[in-house]
């Protein structure tokens, strides 16, 4: 059947292309094909075991696009034909297209190691009959390992410490956990989280092999140490499916992503887009490949992708992708977008930190006070924004994306300190002492 | 004694300017005048009854002064002379500057009332001793009337409404509640929220005159209705208190501020800086005059001249004061940043609005899970964001400063649609449905 939009992949990024598409064409015919059925809200699948009493509560339903007259076709799309501009789907039919959207996420990494096939070992897929069967095993474990301390990892670690009698441990084969995103006195902050909840960190060292007999039973690290564990969660990270593309000749970056221009138009073929995970992502700061592969990064693609699909409604001036995480570990929230100061200088900039302290409400004796820590990297010569950690209370998850839009809009050390905010006693820190001000300062008389 | 830097006035911006000044010069001798010995934080004055057990928590201590070096004089400024260079003050003596900075503060309004001198009707001071004055009327009253529905007003109405068996009645002479800082939908928020609290809120009707004996017993209404009180708290407004300055010679502006430029210097006098509530503002988006007499504009106002006395250390690069407010009623926060709808309208702006609702974590069925509510208001043919407004749970009170960037950083729709943000299921909307990002959507496609 003719399509104007083909979509392949319903998840975050393929549902908001839909949206932004069919908001720009009210009579376009859309079609969003995907292949799992069963999707969840990736960002909710740490909380499906613990947090929410029932994983169907994280189910991404399909109700937004029934509601906005958009097609779905629950199948897996085999082939593209970019002459004929058409879609082949499992069972041999095909459905053409004037513009296609590739929406195909990421797969989980799984690591070539001896035992990786034993029951048990949970690679983290976004299906929700397979992490329903994953709880019904984590409430039988007694011990349970989560190989990688990002924020997948760790987030997993978090919710479990909640499960009674379970030993969690977490392995990390870098010296620290959230190494990535965070300078090492955040990852600090985030490992003392992880032990104030009874999780047991391991770092710099990796699992080497999984033993057991039909289920895995040990994990042997690189140490020669080993762990108990009757369940394992792979969270090393994911990599771009970008299968489909490649095959239709397509061309992917040092990632694997789909390469793609401004407007999230593949490089190879103006009439087919690519969104989210398996799509290249260009670093705003350094202009190198970012591996930022978020469902706020999908998003925002998509809303580009979706409205400027056939022509360009939607003026994009934003230069590349800023990454912008935030977490909670027990009551400590962190959070951070952009660089690092260890990234940056590995990217070439000289930088001054900036860094300050503060109660997250003022003053600071009223009831449920936490101290906010903000460490703010600035590139030396200019003093641009580069990049922000935080760590404090709830509501530090909203504060950082002050930072974000920062970050992306060119904002200086000079601007911030003089920046006008809302503060109230109940839910800001004080005016006089606002951490992201303060660490703004800070970094103007640093030497 | 010589100083080199003399700051009249003892509050946050008083205090920050000496900060700022220490932190770019550390030899110099700064000395600050306060005339009030026992000061508290304004922005906590209304949480100093209930919310905080001891009033004396909400204290704006001496310590920051001491700690960095900086003199205190407690004493009353009474004329500065800009011939010679020096402050008098009430017991006569003299000290002389190379650069003064005024940060007088401002006055409550007491309205020219009948019975306005009665026991028990409260002008709002920022003094220790006074506010636990009141604090011991308070806890014998049986009925409060708080004239005035701006933020003071709904403040002290919410925590008094913690008080067992008091009733406590808002008078408002405008037809909403905090009519000037939102549009009606949001005011009827603030309106529902005071009432689940058990607040009477009376709106378009005006106090007329105080009645009783030398204590008020009642307040009557230009509609000519009367309400019980024992304590009235009088939330109308302020006023800039720039005496000392205009008696020396310096000009004002129309709501009674001292004139001064990009960088706090006042207009007339080159060694002589005016900040916080006794300066003038500058809306940065209409050009008008401003009256958003606030703790945290004070302390931008502060830094600003704080780092400037001397030489220009720090280019200011804002063109004007941003108006930004956060509260909390009961359990609902409502903020804005900028110009309402009707407020743009009167300036003279074509506005195009976008609205959005999303619940604050994800998925919706999170323990504590509460709706946002979002409005922006932008400029039609440029797209530029004049403002923005919120309601919702706690972490609206750094949402909103999202906006207050985004307004001082000259952020069109189009920037907000496709930005990049750090989202938690536990802490932050969806990225799928996060509410700026919808709501700025949502204005492109308005007619």
């Amino acid at each position: 059947m003719d399509q104007d939009v083909i979509i392949i992949g319903g998840g975050p990024a393929g549902l908001i292309t839909g949206l932004a598409a069919r908001r720009r064409r009210p009579e376009a015919k859309i079609l969003v094909i995907k292949n799992i059925p069963d999707g969840v809200i990736p960002c909710g699948i740490p909380y499906m075991f613990t947090c929410l009493d029932d994983p169907a509560k994280n189910a991404l339903g399909n109700e937004p696009l029934q509601k906005n007259g958009i097609g779905l076709l629950e199948a897996e799309a085999i082939a593209i034909d970019r002459e004929k501009r058409t879609v082949t789907i499992a069972d041999g039919t095909t459905h053409s297209y004037a513009k296609l959207v590739i929406a195909t996420g990421s797969d989980p990494i799984v690591p070539p190691l001896p035992g990786r096939d034993k029951k048990g070992i949970y690679p983290i897929r976004k299906q929700l009959s397979y992490l329903t069967g994953l709880k019904e095993d984590l409430i039988r474990a007694k011990d349970v390992v989560v190989i990688g301390g990002g924020f997948i990892g760790i987030e997993f670690a978090d919710e479990l410490s909640c499960l009674e009698d379970a030993r969690i441990t977490i392995v990390e084969a870098l010296p620290r956990v959230l190494a990535r995103q965070f300078d090492d006195p955040f990852s600090d902050k985030a490992k003392a989280a992880l032990e104030s909840r009874g999780v047991t960190v391991r770092t710099g060292v990796q699992a080497e092999r999984f033993e057991g007999d039909e289920r895995v039973s040990t994990v042997v690290l690189s140490d020669g140490t080993s762990i108990p564990a009757q369940v394992v969660i792979l969270g090393i990270g994911t990599r771009p499916n970008a299968k489909l593309a490649l095959d239709a000749g397509l061309s992917k970056d040092r990632y694997g992503g789909i390469r793609v221009d401004e407007y999230q138009r593949s490089l190879d073929d103006p009439d087919i887009f690519a969104v989210g995970d398996c799509a290249a992502k260009r670093d705003a700061l350094t202009g190198r490949p970012s591996g930022a592969w978020l469902a706020s990064v999908a998003t925002a693609e998509a809303r580009i992708a979706g409205h400027n699909l056939v022509s360009i409604g939607l003026l994009r001036q934003n230069p590349g992708t800023v990454a912008c995480y935030s977490t909670k570990i027990g009551e400590t929230s962190l959070a951070c977008a952009g660089l690092t100061a260890k990234g940056a200088e590995e990217a070439g900039f000289e930088v001054v930190i900036g860094e300050a302290e503060s109660p997250d409400k003022h003053p600071g004796g009223l009831p449920g006070m936490k101290n906010i820590s903000a460490r703010l990297v600035f590139s030396k010569g200019s003093h641009r924004l580069l990049g922000g950690q935080l760590a404090g209370g709830d509501s530090v998850g909203e504060m950082v994306n002050i930072l974000s839009l920062a970050i992306q809009k060119r904002t200086t050390a000079e601007e911030l300190v003089t920046m006008m905010l809302a503060t109230h006693p109940k839910l800001t820190p004080a005016p006089t002492t606002y951490p992201l001000v303060a660490a703004a300062e800070a970094a103007l008389y640093a030497r």
